[in-house]
């Protein structure tokens, strides 16, 4: 029987590029209000439903027999959760609630969550692990952290939960008319469109830019494998890279004249952090495959593409 | 001048008695819901304004000239979050965002917030500090740290604020109607009705268990000591007491013959937590002064008092 699972957040970068992967598989229902995207980013062969996942009145209609649920929905830019935190609160917690609340209405025991790194907040300049300590630096990582504590509290009422915590995720399909939400793209739009970069911070900062497709693969190989039931993954390729560092990349890629300029930083911005991602390998086998260098080719050519 | 202050869960049990003691020395403006309560449980001299802290509307007929905030309002129940997670996200999570914005709006800089021991979760058999690690086993308490979260980041938006973890309070104006919520009022609401306790849980669970003029001493202590600012304080006496000796002290203060049975445990609920108290002790100067012994005598004198 074909598998049936739901997606929250579908037409958002990354719930877009999960659904599309599951669509040659499975049948895929969808969800998604639309908040920082439009119609016209919904994946092609899924069944959608426009909501909100903070309210449980989305769920009434849909029928609950999903073999995994991939909850990805919520505001993704620390820097965005200044300006509504209550906003940035239902969307990233509520939200988690609401449909874990369902989940056991539905008799639906399979979770996979988007988390983030931002729940590490400002850390030492090594790779960071599951075990190192979260104080997040922005309401986003409080609310994303809250989340993963109510994801421990519901395998006690049946629910086989995984957060996976992204590092910068960067590829195809990324928005590129959104200038708040995502280094690479924020750049790479700014270089394509006016050959100049602003950035927003010191050039010093470092990140572990993983590619999107990299970071699907972790959503699947974690979905069918109950070691991973109750984990909390890392999903970053180990990989410390400077936000000049960055920036030279996006100038070799685009064999280009790029400028750029420095400007203060923006709120809840960490300085610096980079994953040590062993512990998915160990448990599921993912390691991350595209090298930026390659991710950020592929990442132009497709922005060439596109009517950006 | 006199000073202003506001009390948020003025109608609660904590709140109520706090709200009275400032009444003596203050103008106290009012919140509560009357979610846990009820008119009859408001304090005498202050002004009241009925609503909910998570709705920012409450905050918008309120002349915002306070010179401290003390934040009590909220579900304050490990195992009555489990009803509803949601709303206890809202009544623990939101209203302290909702409030701290607002606090911005009123350029009012000084709060003080009532958190609770259960953001520590399962912990070792000893004193548990400050730097303890936070891994809440209720959704009440996820709701509790992520409010410390939130009053961390608004420190770099001008809110001074100073958390108080709570560990169980008891005393004189305690819901003895309420047989959900704090452990001695449940026990000596029993007794006193009807000579037999149900124990929810082992007899070999331990608590600090904290009075409640200590308890609003610590809040008043902290109000005006510029040291508490940014600061997350343990407020209990630092004696471990297990439920058993509990019942057998108010047995001995009914000087009765009160039967016990025991049966399972309800969610949420630790083990067992006693406090390191130290760091309140070292800033402010705040300890506990009253003994399990002499307050249960002073709570059962007062429950004989009441129509209860």
């Amino acid at each position: 029987m074909t598998r049936r699972v739901l997606v929250t957040g579908v037409a958002g970068f990354i719930g877009g590029a999960l659904a599309t992967r599951l669509a040659c598989e499975a049948d895929v229902v969808g969800i998604d209000n639309f908040f920082n995207s439009d119609p016209s980013r919904l994946p092609e062969g899924i069944s959608f439903i426009e909501g909100d996942c903070q309210d449980p009145r989305v769920y009434t209609a849909i029928d609950g027999k999903f073999d995994v649920i991939y909850h990805v929905a919520g505001q993704a830019s620390a820097a965005v959760s200044y300006d509504d935190p209550v906003y940035d609160l239902q969307t990233n917690s509520q939200s988690t609630l609401a449909l874990l609340d369902q989940m056991n209405r539905w008799e639906c025991t399979r979770l996979i969550y988007a988390s983030t790194m931002s729940v590490y907040g400002v850390q030492p300049d090594r790779p960071i692990s599951e075990q190192d300590s979260c104080v997040p630096a922005s309401f986003y990582g409080v609310g994303k952290i809250a989340s993963e504590h109510y994801l421990r509290l519901y395998a006690e009422l049946g629910i086989n939960s995984t957060a996976l915590r992204l590092f910068n995720v960067y590829g195809p399909g990324q928005n590129l008319e959104n200038l708040r939400q995502g280094m690479v793209s924020i750049y790479l739009a700014q270089a394509l469109k006016c050959g100049h970069i602003e950035v927003k911070g010191s050039p010093k900062r470092y990140r572990d830019f993983t590619y999107i497709d990299d970071v699907v693969d972790a959503f699947l190989q974690c979905s069918e494998n109950s070691v991973a039931y109750g984990k909390i993954y890392n999903v970053g390729t180990g990989r410390r890279m400077t936000v000049e560092a960055l920036i030279a990349q996006i100038n070799s890629v685009l064999n280009g004249d790029i400028t750029v300029s420095y400007h203060d930083e923006t709120s809840g911005d960490q300085f610096g952090i980079f994953a040590d991602a062993s512990l998915i390998y160990q448990d599921v086998g993912w390691c991350s495959k595209v090298a930026v260098e390659e991710g950020l080719q592929m990442m132009v050519e497709w922005a060439k593409t596109t009517q950006f």
